[in-house]
């Protein structure tokens, strides 16, 4: 028989995984919380109407299909099939797909709920994403989203709100990391300071690459885009502009004195950096002109998080998107989001050993029974220690006291409760704490105040 | 434009019903780790190889399967479309297919990690499963399953610590129940006393729909599978048997006293009601010679779960599996599980108006300020909330009070702040309780207390 598998670049999440992520995830929970976000789900599975032609070609190529229950066959004709004609075909024979974000599925949700929604509307949605990518390292086919965004206000005190998210989620977990800020408007502007407007995505594009090719690299790949030589010479002082947060935005606003756009770019990132005046954060906060996020439709701020100690891309990102809805029929409808990677977020921990100790101990005491009668005589005793709010296993089986042991190791149990004839006789059990070793002879009661402790 | 719209069958959740649904989740995690339960996942989709066989011919047809990426075509010949040969031909253009229950996975990744688990293995599970059933009220194509097991142990503690489970969880969510037990080597027993130990399966499958069609048609049925009038004639006062569970269980013990089988069920239903002597749970438990639970790899005890106070299918059912693994090449390991029916439970929930009133408040306190000041000046209010533990959200658009305070009610949000220069040059802020409706001015201090109570 074969040894059974999974697919490739999917991933089975054993115990002490599962426990790490919960922990990631429930802190990123509480904060969302705590500023009003309430949780939404959409299903696996949306209509392939709904998913194409959103995410580029390369995009729709990445989506998983699935195949029409019933006779997939009713809707092709034998020429499809001479004619390999894939996407035609695979369009005939299926309808429906899997989510490749959650971002579109948000839109659509908001689009179709549009009702019952008091605006502005808070939501945060955890929930996995397949895409049909090559598996490589750090790269799977399934993994979570984690996405907090605000629909239906154009308040910059959202982006506060957003970056307080990112401080407190951060702080909570221990990881010491720099938000880095841009504006779409402000890199509009730029386009236009050097005679390029038309090249904005091109441009944006280019630059977000500075951080992984350097500079000579996003020059070259201007000037094949079809920029002038002239329009890159006059980007490089921009690219490489230095000083503080106040003294970027000081200079931009001569050098964009001319574009409007430009100058409410800089106008946004002013209201938003006097909010952190009156909101201070312990974040680092960089106002990073070479930020351009590759999505297309981020219309205001963007948001980037780096960790600060561990080499990983980003960690968290967002911005704001001023038709997303649009594209479902609903127009002028501004909103903000940002997604947090849990996988990085996960690696980061690991790397820097963040994740607290007991995590990972769900049981925090093991009975063991020497014999039937004594795993009878437990019973009472397992009774007491939950009704006291305590996780505790009774050992099911009668077996080697070295197995029950290795047992309690594998799954980190700091408590061990030895239960022989002696035991029942005299109603004082033995305690064994397995990090000291130690070992002491108890009644119940003093065994739930000890472990109380 | 099309109103945008999800795949039949499939269900969006809102704020409203998450946070309900959250609610059952969490009570029902919360019982499964104080019993030292872990939390696994597994990938959505899973090799077509692991499913297919897997839940009868009738489940191969209701799997969701997967077009596999890129030229999905390249394993096909032009044969296979002209001949209609649906199932050959899905097979060759899909490996994938969506998991259709949680049983079948786990016993997958039991195999696949064996050498990495401790057993006995206690997990519990909560994910989606998808299933291309006719959609109908009540039943999606897209449902949580709910799945905790131990695997890996014969111990008879496994079937009490589950009814513990059981017990707790529905007095948690305040359900009123009533537990039924039967065991399948009874139901065998049976079997081998009428005279058709071949036709356990027809037998258990016919017994099985008792409650739904009646005696008269169950006997109907099982003329129809081939036992003969004698056998179903015997069959009638064992359907039948009432009193108390233990003069059942006297009862049968005469009658099924040639079979061994039969006897060891018996045995393990008598030690089962002793250890629930010695560890009382405050739920009915019922031995239900009618109990047969359709899946066939069940082998001992069986579970099934009923609301009292409402009419609707079970709402939980298990059992003891003794070769769950074998089909994935791991032979001799037992393991007993149960599967809490969310949907299920939601409804009766609902229905029963058992969800607590402040479920859906996530937020405590909605700041709304009437001019751009006031905003800024409210952050430190926000701060000062929050960093008491204390989740609000500040409204971020100066809009009509009305829109605002429509707002804080569809959000269920309890207290409201309303901030104007008066109370910025005082300090003392209007504190509006929403369900009262009355309104005083405080320090942010005071407000804190005053909401802490």
């Amino acid at each position: 028989m074969q040894k059974p598998s999974i697919p490739k670049g999917t991933r089975d999440f054993t115990p002490s995984e599962m426990v790490k992520r919960n922990y990631i995830f429930d802190s990123i929970k509480k904060v969302f919380q705590s500023c009003g976000y309430a949780p939404i789900e959409t299903p696996a599975m949306e209509n392939l109407s709904t998913l194409l032609g959103k995410y580029g070609e390369e995009g729709d190529k990445l989506l998983f299909r699935i195949l029409n229950s019933g006779n997939f066959l009713s809707e092709t004709l034998p020429t499809d099939f001479a004619d390999l004609q894939l996407n035609c075909l695979s369009l005939k024979m299926c309808e429906k797909g899997l989510r490749y974000d959650l971002t579109v599925p948000f839109a659509r949700f908001v689009v179709q709920h549009q009702n019952e929604i008091e605006f502005p509307f808070k939501r945060y949605q955890i929930q996995p994403v397949w895409r049909a990518d090559r598996p490589q390292k750090g790269r799977y086919r399934e993994f979570y989203q984690c996405d907090v965004d605000v629909i239906g206000s154009n308040s910059l005190f959202n982006e506060l709100e957003l970056i307080t998210i990112i401080d407190e989620v951060f702080e909570k977990l221990k990881i010491s990391v720099t938000i880095k800020l841009n504006n779409r408007k402000i890199l509009a502007g730029i386009a236009d300071y050097i005679d390029a407007p038309q090249q904005i995505i091109d441009i944006t594009v280019a630059i977000d690459k500075l951080d992984k090719i350097g500079l000579d690299n996003v020059n070259t790949e201007l000037l094949e885009k079809g920029l002038s030589k002239d329009a890159v010479d006059k980007l490089q002082p921009i690219i490489q502009l230095s000083g503080s947060n106040t003294e970027k935005l000081s200079s931009l606003r001569l050098i964009l004195a001319e574009s409007e756009q430009g100058l409410k770019g800089i106008e946004e990132m002013q209201t938003l950096f006097n909010f952190l005046k009156t909101y201070p954060v312990k974040t680092e906060i960089e106002f990073d002109l070479t930020l351009a996020r590759g999505l297309n439709y981020y219309t205001g701020t963007i948001f980037e998080v780096k960790a600060n100690d561990v080499s990983i891309g980003s960690i968290c990102g967002g911005g704001r998107y001023d038709d997303l809805t649009g594209i479902f029929g609903l127009k002028d409808v501004s909103g903000v989001g940002i997604s947090f990677c849990a996988d990085r977020i996960y690696d980061v921990m690991l790397q820097l050993n963040n994740f607290p100790a007991d995590v990972s101990a769900a049981t925090k005491v093991l009975i063991i029974a020497f014999g039937e009668d004594e795993q009878l005589y437990s019973l009472s005793c397992v009774k007491e220690l939950r009704k006291n709010g305590i996780s505790c296993e009774l050992y099911p089986d009668i077996s080697k006291i070295k197995k029950s042991m290795t047992y309690a190791n594998s799954k980190n149990i700091p408590w061990v409760i030895l239960i022989g004839s002696n035991e029942m006789t005299t109603g004082k059990l033995s305690l064994k704490n397995m990090t000291s070793g130690t070992q002491e002879q108890f009644t119940v009661n003093e065994i739930i105040e000890k472990i109380a402790e």
